[in-house]
């Protein structure tokens, strides 16, 4: 009989304690032993619980930290502090540890992995991205012949919504936002979905176990959806895409390229099929090729479904050698501004003869030239201008726009983004 | 240092001792130690080989089975005999076993198995399936908190090329097959292909993991492609749906619906995509949903990738509880001609009238009734009828169409597929 504890029963923790309740069978024949929740960690000893959990709540780590029949920890309160410290005291008392934590995998996670590893105990994270998709035990485990070039994903199951709806509906982005909202997809306060704040964190992981290198949030140029107009996404489809807000670290002769932003993806791309709230990861291996994973990037029970399988894992593997979250490489990042790429514009020009020539000569000034322009819709006489570049620095692109924007012939630059060949 | 034996030495064979010389640093890095390849049977001394295996070459089987210091056999051979007795042989002497051998494993997976437990060491088979897709792995050891009530895929590239091509280039299926001859995707004789076989042997290996009992190919109705004319893709895109030869096991109240067969699947079903040779497995579990794997299905590089990482966890485990290949479950096999879906059907009636109400009479007979009927091209006084029918059991309809191609007014029942729902 394993006896393991609970940090949190929110809504993954709740799910996590009734699964492991339900499947005991299961468990029992994969394992050959029991697994059994000893106490729960909650914030508010008051409010009303599972019945899974009764006679096992505490509002005290300790009870669960320094009690040495408690050989495994289950991390699900989110947020940096108090988990970190809590993650860390039970690594440091020999205790395995499976989290769903991002934020503290993404910033702590090669500090903790080497916690584990002079302990001789489990770090898992399965479900710290991408819910129930299986990915970080496939890649730590299945790709473990390949060089793998490029990792990209639709991370983040809200905004993916609000994109696909926006599509499909032709609703506007806040109509959307609300929409989401009121099924659940979006929190309250959904800044670090819509900022790609979420995203980015999650890409970071996932970069770290492609190039065995520990890629921190920080090194992720990080845009979000919120410039995201009905027009844009209209747009897109007229000229064969998809709007996408994707994470990717692709790696370019020894440094890497990371980033979250909205990208126009040609329709036949994998990823522009990923539709409502789900996620999906694309990785490229130089033996393997394309692999593509797919399915509920979030939600109590996915999420509680690959917890419960790293707990599982976490006591299988007794003294097997761990897959490891290898940091050995020291990667250098690619400076954005530097990645040449087509890029899409949307701009509000006046509309007066010469406008358009004046718009060409900055561009060419910046070195930007063009492979497609639409002058769309007029108002006022303002147009709404479409354009296509050809690949292109990225920071020739911007200087353009920064200093079409302060003239009088271009009012507004509405929005720029990335187009994936 | 770990060292193992090859059987076999063609595509994928060739490929695995490759990539386990181009990859010594990064397993030794998984692993601290190194895996050392000390002989590699062929069925041909003569022959070239890959400068990996020179001074390792074989033609005595027992020259790896009987070698103490091997500890492990990857047979890359093929077929059932002599690769089963080879299997069993290594098995018995205590070596674990990888293999991408889905013959064996789909026939006597349950008894390898339990030969490989009773000598405490690892059968691995990720290859077997999928290529290079982890399938195997995460089945094994990612859903154990599910109740998995289906696994459906798009499991043969052949097939699958074949009929992307006829939908994208309007081609027969005469002409696609010999492209796919020419791009080596299809096989001289490409008869397992076409006919359904393959793809039978790897839904009856994902079905035994689904759903804990040994499901194997003579279990699984299969039907092939080679019926398929250009008209049923071209009305299917008319319907809204693409023609894929799919396998699946579906779970009903106790009972598994197994089948191999072409099936009309809707545009926005997320195999509906799945373009080109590449292969994908939805899985749908009751705590994580739906999820699907996607990937290059076979070739020596994607299988050879897949086999290394077994080759690692292999000797990663060590004295760990293995992921078992459970068969606890004894399930009943539906049968098939009570499966009830809508059908599409095609068919050549004489174009004359009464014909029709002929037909619908012959259906209503068998309580069969449509919901769409088109009457297509007309020639030499034959018009080509499509319908599709409200959901039937299977039977009726094989029935009805039965009678009905007995009779002067319809020469021809042409074709005939299941649509999903």
């Amino acid at each position: 009989m394993v006896q393991i504890g609970v940090l949190g029963l929110g809504n993954v923790g709740s799910a996590v304690v009734e699964l492991l309740e339900k499947d005991r069978d299961g468990i029992r024949r994969q394992l050959g032993t029991d697994i059994s929740v000893k106490k729960v960690l909650v914030r508010d000893l008051g409010r009303a619980r599972i019945e899974a959990a009764a006679g096992k709540i505490t509002d005290r780590a300790d009870d669960i930290l320094e009690d040495d029949e408690i050989s495994l920890v289950v991390e699900l309160m989110g947020g940096e502090q108090p988990a970190l410290s809590y993650v860390r005291k039970a690594l440091s008392r020999g205790k395995s540890v499976v989290t769903a934590n991002k934020e503290i995998i993404a910033k702590y996670g090669e500090e903790l992995a080497y916690l584990a590893s002079e302990a001789g105990v489990s770090l898992m994270f399965e479900g710290s991205v991408g819910g129930g998709i299986p990915l970080i035990r496939p890649m730590q485990t299945c790709l473990v012949a390949n060089d793998i070039s490029m990792v990209m994903g639709i991370l983040n199951g809200t905004t993916n919504y609000i994109l696909s709806r926006m599509d499909e509906s032709g609703c506007e982005f806040e109509d959307a936002l609300r929409e989401a909202q009121e099924l659940g997809y979006a929190e309250a306060d959904p800044s670090a979905d819509l900022s790609g704040a979420d995203a980015r964190r999650k890409i970071a992981i996932l970069s770290s176990l492609a190039f065995n290198a520990h890629v921190v949030p920080e090194h992720v140029e990080a845009c979000g959806v919120e410039k995201i107009a009905m027009a844009d996404i209209r747009y897109a489809n007229e000229l064969g895409y998809k709007v996408k807000l994707v994470g990717y670290g692709v790696r370019r002769k020894g440094q890497v390229e990371l980033c979250v932003a909205p990208v126009l993806l040609p329709h036949g791309h994998p990823l522009a099929a990923v539709r409502d709230s789900y996620n999906a990861v694309l990785v490229e291996g130089d033996a393997v090729g394309t692999l593509m994973f797919y399915g509920r990037g979030a939600g109590g029970m996915p999420t509680a479904s690959a917890v419960v399988s790293d707990v599982v894992e976490a006591i299988r593997a007794k003294d097997a050698v761990r897959p490891p979250f290898s940091c050995y490489n020291r990667l250098g990042v690619v400076d954005p501004r530097l990645v040449v790429s087509p890029f899409y514009v949307r701009l509000q020009a006046l509309d007066s003869p010469g406008v358009l020539a004046f718009i060409s000569g900055v561009f060419g000034h910046h070195g930007v030239s063009l492979s497609m322009v639409l002058q769309k819709s007029r108002r006022n006489g303002v147009a709404e201008v479409v354009m296509v570049t050809h690949p292109v620095q990225k920071g020739a692109l911007q200087d353009a726009l920064a200093e079409m924007e302060g003239c009088s012939q271009v009012p507004e630059v509405s929005n720029y983004m990335r187009v994936w060949e």
